[in-house]
């Protein structure tokens, strides 16, 4: 099933691609690859998500910022490809850091949010490697920040 | 000398490829590179390295720990080459992240575990990029996690 | 405008391309581009800016630090073309870690150091994807570490 007709099927409509924040363009195509830029959890221009995991946010809530992420970076894609996402080949990579308390160490655990999600819309083509870290800080205080690189053609 | 005699002369055997911790995949081709998933230094399903650099762990330890994660991206990259190490053209590019104190500054040091480990086993093959930064905490408390690109053909 | 005659309209001189700290390569040529390994604020062999943003050097400091990794990165690239700055097709990526206080979340305006003079130098050629994340530790205790991904043919 295509992703246009998976994403329909679940009743999700892509947003605005995000604009960046600062001074970067948020997707570069490169040797048959689309990278796109760290998304944070924006909805409708806000953040969903703040805070260090998890003191200031439940891991619950992160994976949720993670898989906002993911619709963001999938809008920043479709914008990309002037709105013909079949040209996605597949999910190559993605770079997941958490902003995290010095003593939490379940990354993976809220990386799955984005993982599991690209999976769910795109079944083999959205099985990709990854590297989930923690860091101290993240861009306007967000969870989460995720990065992309896709296969297309 | 291959990958492979270098490892039997050196009287090293590839780990299994450890599994992932969540909902990704170990490796993925694209474009003629593989790109391993971030490693953390398991060895036999347990980590051989957790905490902090260089409060709870040494830099030795850590160091150790580095080339444990170049073990294990190796057998990862063997799995997803079928067997077949000699389709490897080079080390193109690694990332590590070490667990680090917010006063501890000696993360090429550690680094230095996993990427002289590569000119050990890969001579010229084995010289890559690297961008080395510390991080306030790792999956499942690992002190370093290393994610590698290679070229294949 | 070539990159070389824009450097030279700014009264700008690319450094000697700063060694590597420990045992990798300052860049890494693969599938038509070059991966340059993370640059710190290195000028005449010494970092221009070390410490915590904003608690130990302030944003305006780690800006210009960025921009430092900024010329460091492009010294490299050109060594690594031999010379020839007219192969560079565009930037492809950055990625810009922050050593942060842990309540600072304004990296974007430190990377922007490094994004705003990639314009300046590049135009259309210098829009890049960026993924930019605060961090509580970097080598040698910079304040900013730069990696860069160009196109080149």
């Amino acid at each position: 099933m295509s992703l246009e007709s998976k994403l329909k099927e679940l009743g999700i409509t892509l947003p605005e691609a995000p604009k960046p924040v600062a001074a970067y363009v948020p997707a570069v195509t490169s040797r048959g690859q689309v990278i796109v830029s760290g998304q944070l959890p924006m909805q409708n221009g806000e953040l969903i998500c703040t805070g260090k995991v998890p003191s200031q946010v439940s891991i619950e809530d992160a994976q949720a910022a993670a898989r906002q992420c993911v619709l963001n970076g999938l809008a920043v894609l479709k914008a990309e490809l002037n709105g013909d996402l079949s040209r996605l080949v597949r999910v190559v990579r993605i770079g997941v850091f958490v902003q995290s308390d010095d003593n939490f160490f379940a990354q993976p655990q809220v990386a799955n949010g984005a993982s599991e999600f690209l999976l769910e819309l795109l079944d083999e083509a959205g099985r990709h490697a990854r590297a989930a870290v923690g860091v101290n800080a993240l861009p306007l205080d967000a969870s989460v920040e995720v990065e992309f690189t896709f296969e297309v053609n």
